[in-house]
């Protein structure tokens, strides 16, 4: 077997460097070099597409599923999207050098805490290959150096990918290994990446749920991920029904397969019109699982296992069960949950303020779609994913979660007594 | 072996559910319970010194060195301080509810992010009792639950504190699981803490060099803590040569144990008075470790050699090298440092500048002393440890690092297109 601690160590060294360098480049230049990547990946589209060509042959001769495929392919349209994508980030305000907070203290020193690009970010991701244009962009305009490792099925799409986003940091005049991409798709270098404390700063997994699994296992880097979005919208009694109606058929339907979907419908026991909600959401091409209660409501739901409150379908499938009140509904969320995104509907504002401050989750909500857990939506211009940990970063991740700070501390000959 | 891990499981599990309770919580009644304890260490102090003194003869009995029994000891002052330190928190602004920032997006959504507690904190420490209290009442302040495992060399005296913290949050009418002291010393316990993912929110070690490391190396939940605090005064060449001497000589021998003394100055090649500098450590009765340029200036020099760089001395020590310039300077801080606290000395605004923005530490210091580098100096009112990891909280760590935020959205019907 192959000793790559070597070859890791030479990318970390690379990448560390090339971080100091960009934490002190200054704003226009990272943005130039984004928009000078957007432009490169509109220029050499066709060699991106020759390149995607060759991945999508190998995976439909190696048996790739016919979503796999999709999530690989790449087209005009979807190049020019990503071009466009980096160019939004290239105009999004620089965390970098804001100052958080600052005071004097009586024997006059002057301290300020101003935000930091982290420093060096691992990023490992599965067959989309945009995320090669987009985490490079996130990181770069936050001023963090850059390690991709993508997919093996994606590598030619990724590498042309990367060549355009390279083009376009050195035609900045910014440092070339401010973004690398590994030069071998051997899985032990994942490892590598894993374990490489003090040299990767923060790991960022983008694919599915083993990939995250695994990292989250493995890692004794930081992880910044969501392993599961199994997320609640909960009717209270005092819920306007067209409202909770056109919520929850959203929340679930709109796309199920986004972290943000709500996967368990909680309904209150003296809400009017849970008959009506069932029936919506059925009619909407729902399958629901359902407690003894509801399934007396419609006789198109299904029984709902023990099982199905701490699952994520990620599918047109819901569970759904009524609960006694306010309390009951947080103790499903508290013990089911996964963190991510919970919402109530109600007219009733005690009950929205409890459950706001008391649902312990990244994103807490009030009569609206658990699909708007998303960057975009939330103002922030784009993501780099969302968390669900508890430390440094939550929800929707862009740049602010991919800075830190450090404190600066101004004097005049102070020492202390 | 006694298996532990269901006795940790319900340690972690009613540590959960406080938190729970914790994180609604008013500010007022965090503040009393803490007003409550610090009379309640009063009230028991004889309880508190009758616990000391048993630790004390069986540390004496045991071997243990003056410097650990001194840390060990308590007296009647000791407890009264210690007293004193938790009215201090309890008076400190209660970081939970404070809006981080808020928004209103185009469609009408508002988005904000509140401060919210991490959740559990798991203290790991060693020889001073007084840890119990303080890492309480932080806490407790900040509106986590604790689970306190103390030194087993301290195991009366941190009970018959425990006992008077107790009895405050009771009185406060806060949960009794809020603050839990580990009720058995057996060692597999930590590794148990270390491990408990999901159940521990963030572990904090207080103690010593090989404590931090242990808990760095084995813990699977983030760590808060500093390793090393190998800390550089830098001498630019224009320096005020009398503040030059008086911060470095402060910043080194004013207490040499403690993590924010400068370990090594690094003097320019032009700054015109080395030689008094050398002396004035020399005369405060510090060794001086210098390389051989430096040696030239003072036969009572000693040659430094090359793992003097990388040694925190915590002692009257202190290594010493000439650099030529600025950026030979932060080459060395960038390999020896630990990312803790750095200084310049310079009266060059240019050069104070490019030092505070590139130097990647925690605290960088233009014209002030390194043991400055403490959160009640940094107008915290009191801090749980320094940190030089990267993420969530660098520098001191006092109430606002042992929160995190969460996304509240309030909404009036809104669904995602």
């Amino acid at each position: 077997m192959t000793d790559y601690q070597p070859l890791m160590a030479s990318i970390a060294s690379k990448a560390r460097a090339a971080s100091r360098l960009l934490a002190a480049a200054d704003d226009a230049a990272k943005a130039r070099a984004l928009t000078y990547a957007a432009q490169a990946l509109r220029d050499q589209s066709a060699d991106i597409l020759a390149a995607n060509a060759i991945d999508l042959a190998a995976g439909t001769k190696a048996g790739l599923s016919p979503a796999m495929l999709d999530r690989l392919k790449l087209d005009a349209a979807r190049v020019a999207a990503m071009a466009a994508a980096v160019e939004q980030v290239a105009v999004l305000a620089d965390p970098v050098g804001h100052i958080i907070d600052s005071s004097t203290r009586p024997n006059g020193l002057q301290m300020a805490r101003i935000r930091v690009p982290i420093g060096v970010l691992g990023i490992i991701y599965e067959s989309r290959p945009n995320v090669t244009a987009d985490a490079a962009a996130l990181g770069l305009r936050s001023g963090n150096a850059v390690i991709l490792r993508g997919g093996s099925e994606a590598v030619h799409s990724n590498r042309a990918i990367y060549a355009a986003m390279l083009a376009g940091i050195i035609e900045a005049g910014l440092p070339a290994d401010a973004v690398q991409l590994m030069p071998t798709q051997d899985r032990e270098m994942v490892g590598l990446m894993l374990r490489a404390q003090g040299a990767i700063d923060m790991i960022i997994p983008r694919g599915g749920k083993s990939l995250v699994a695994r990292v989250q296992d493995e890692a004794r880097v930081p992880v910044l991920a969501h392993l599961d979005g199994i997320n609640h919208s909960y009717v209270h009694k005092d819920a306007d029904p067209a409202m909770a109606q056109a919520i929850v058929v959203n929340a679930k339907m709109r796309r199920t397969g986004v972290c943000g979907a709500t996967e368990t419908v909680l309904i209150d026991q003296d809400y009017p019109a849970a008959a009506e909600l069932i029936g919506a959401l059925i009619d909407a091409g729902c399958e629901v699982r359902a407690d003894d209660v509801l399934m007396e409501l419609d006789a198109r739901t299904v029984s709902a296992d023990a099982d199905d409150w701490d699952t994520e379908y990620l599918d047109s499938v819901i569970s759904a069960r009524v609960v006694s009140g306010l309390d009951e509904a947080m103790e499903h969320i508290a013990r089911h949950g996964s963190h991510h995104t919970d919402a109530i509907i109600t007219d009733n504002a005690d009950a929205a303020a409890c459950f706001l401050a008391e649902v312990d989750s990244a994103i807490v909500m009030h009569n609206s779609s658990t699909q708007f857990a998303d960057g975009g939506e939330f103002g922030l211009g784009a993501e780099i994913g969302i968390a669900t940990g508890r430390l440094h970063a939550r929800g929707p991740v862009a740049l602010e979660g991919l800075t830190t700070y450090k404190w600066v501390v101004r004097g005049n000959g102070q020492i202390r007594p």
